[in-house]
């Protein structure tokens, strides 16, 4: 069944929030077998909210609008929706009960406003909002559905969660619908696309596949919709091990996986220890591996040497080789995972050393050069990269080439 | 002048990316001067995009679109709008040089996908992308103006700088605005708001007040609308000179500064250098100072020091104050400083050590508990920090208090 939402709120269309609730929402209905079809973010305007209702309603089953049932006089959806449905606000004993006792569980005093906001259109069912003040509201009319749910996120999930979710399944009799991630790296979206072309040519029809690339990575997002749950991750699992074959040698995930987490669970079950030397990336490699709850399990730490002294002093790279090569160079890079490796007594580490722009290039060296060095027992070897331009854009391409091939290494 | 918005993607409406294309188109096109009425969020299919830039050419003067550009199958928009425009696709000379110059610098092979990247509508005016393969258009009909552009924000981004934003303006004959930024931290919205309550309601009635608040940072934006730019100009920075007398201690910057790229101004001011022992920050701190371009001429690098023995072992920590004290405690924030400050030989160490979560928390030390010391010349100093909860967000708020406490003693 499709839905569609409308975001309420003058804050969304000047940029000062971003719509969360839109992506939320979407998610949990997806994973509930129902399809957004289209996003409505539009002002707290009564003629804008009922134009919005009426296009809404023309192409859906439901319409869910969240936003604009504060107590204060810019949030008027309420009383729009009421007089578009036609009735008129009456007061709501359990809603009035619900206000009281949060007021008096935060001892407020509750004023006029607050109390208003029991009153609800006498022809909708009422959706108790345990988590806050103003209620939901559910109205049904020409055999389509219109939910009115609080902005505060809290709010919208609570309700979602145990109302409106329960309700629409019930009232429209829901297909399945099971998603797949499969994360890439190291492939451009386009020759990913040359390699996989004959096998996404043939996907059953009801599997549904997007490319979604983001700092050298690719994800593919497989969506398989239908009857019954258990068939379709059959036949996605069965599209997944096709896909493994063609362009295994890319994939370093799925689903909820990061290249930190994976690098990360690779380490503690090999129960190995990482450090790092960073000069490029400047701590980007650090902060993402610590990103990870528990890292202290395997990564020690690392040193940023950014300045050609803290390369000699603290990670041991020799003065002439930083002389003879270059702070940039395969012998500066291989120093640096070396040092750090016997300085910190790890047994792996990662160094980088590059230029990230915008300045500091040279026609030999352009900015976006990279050497990344990974020195393990059995010795250190480094790797040139181009990262192009973009100073954040070639810290976070450096950092995570380098995490890719610490997990190359890990898994060889 | 009014503007909608189209934001095309499948992922957007399975809850998979949070569209902030979309915030913050409408927030650049705000500090334009422009308005947008309505943000419609909507799949990649061919008939959903006719009809949705139908209606919402209905009330606007322009629709700007983004996404569906790329070379892959599920990229559909440029047909389309070819179709919606009776228009047929023409290779578009400077664009197919664009895509060809951007392969040869990143030394892959182009691909016939890619190729068919510089295929435009004949009908429209195209808008050079420098940030990527996929050309921005611009099409106009019965007065009204629609411009699609490619999704990647990075591309969209530097489109709406350079071409569309200019291109609006001129065509639409937006009136003036001149926006400043005032950036406080350390202070909540609801307090600042107290105490500039008179000043907010004394502001003549062109300038309009944002609160804006991330990261423990509150930016106060003032817009003044108007005719005259050097007029508007001189009003707003008289009003930022009262401001300053009412919550001078709060502001640490203006427009485009950052913390980090404060400190990083002071310490090549005064030709200090400093250094970083990192704990809990995990290389935060480090990357934030090195995402300033020219950072080497003050920032030497540092230390992440995750585990107890890098702890002792780099930084100098020693063991008895780790056994009787704890890592996060007063004392080891105040050996890792002085020991980071000594060993790298600079001027100032600021060390992070404290429990980021979601583990590790203690009734004595709870999650979010935050020790940071700068150590100088003149001595060591610590701070004990509450950052409450969120893993990612203890990390954020406790490296800008220490950029922020790094700014104070260099302005003393």
């Amino acid at each position: 069944m499709n839905i569609n939402l409308i975001n309420i709120g003058d804050e969304l269309l000047i940029g000062q929030v971003v719509n969360t609730n839109a992506s939320w929402m979407a998610a949990y209905l997806n994973d509930n077998g129902m399809r957004v079809k289209r996003v409505f973010t539009i002002a707290d305007n009564a003629d804008e909210i009922k134009l919005t209702l009426q296009e809404a309603l023309k192409s859906t089953d439901a319409v869910i609008i969240t936003g604009g049932l504060g107590p204060t006089k810019d949030d008027i959806t309420k009383h729009t929706l009421c007089e578009f449905f036609g009735s008129t606000l009456v007061l709501h004993e359990a809603s009035l009960e619900n206000v009281q006792q949060i007021f008096s569980k935060r001892n407020y005093p509750m004023t006029s406003l607050n109390e208003a906001q029991a009153l609800v259109p006498a022809c909708c069912q009422v959706l108790i909002n345990k988590w806050g003040t103003a209620p939901g509201m559910w109205f049904e009319k020409d055999g389509k559905v219109v939910v009115s749910l609080p902005g505060v996120p809290a709010e919208m999930q609570g309700l979602m969660h145990e109302e409106v979710v329960p309700l629409l399944c019930k009232r429209f009799g829901v297909e399945s619908i099971y998603h797949k991630n499969i994360w890439t790296f190291g492939i451009g979206e386009s020759f990913l696309s040359d390699k996989i072309e004959q096998w996404e040519l043939s996907l059953p029809k009801n599997i549904h596949l997007a490319y979604l690339p983001k700092d050298g990575m690719v994800r593919l997002r497989l969506s398989a919709y239908g009857d019954n749950k258990i068939r379709l991750e059959k036949q996605v699992t069965d599209e997944v091990k096709k896909l493994q074959t063609l362009v295994g040698e890319y994939i370093f995930g799925y689903d909820e996986d990061t290249l930190e987490s994976i690098v990360g669970q690779l380490l503690a079950k090999q129960r190995k220890t990482l450090v790092t030397a960073e000069s490029c990336t400047g701590g980007n490699i650090a902060r993402l591996l610590t990103s990870v709850s528990g890292a202290s399990a395997y990564y020690i730490g690392g040193i940023v040497a950014y300045a050609n002294e803290a390369k000699e002093q603290h990670l041991g790279v020799l003065h002439s080789t930083l002389e003879q090569y270059g702070a940039v160079s395969q012998q500066t890079a291989e120093e640096m995972a070396r040092g750090a490796r016997e300085r910190f007594g790890a047994d792996y580490a990662v160094a980088t050393t590059g230029i990230a722009g915008p300045d500091g290039g040279t026609l030999e060296k352009p900015v976006g050069t990279v050497w990344i060095a990974v020195a393990e027992e059995q010795g250190v070897e480094a790797r040139c990269f181009s990262f192009g331009d973009g100073r954040e854009r070639v810290v976070r391409r450096a950092s995570y080439q380098a995490l890719r091939w610490l997990q190359t290494k890990l898994l060889s």
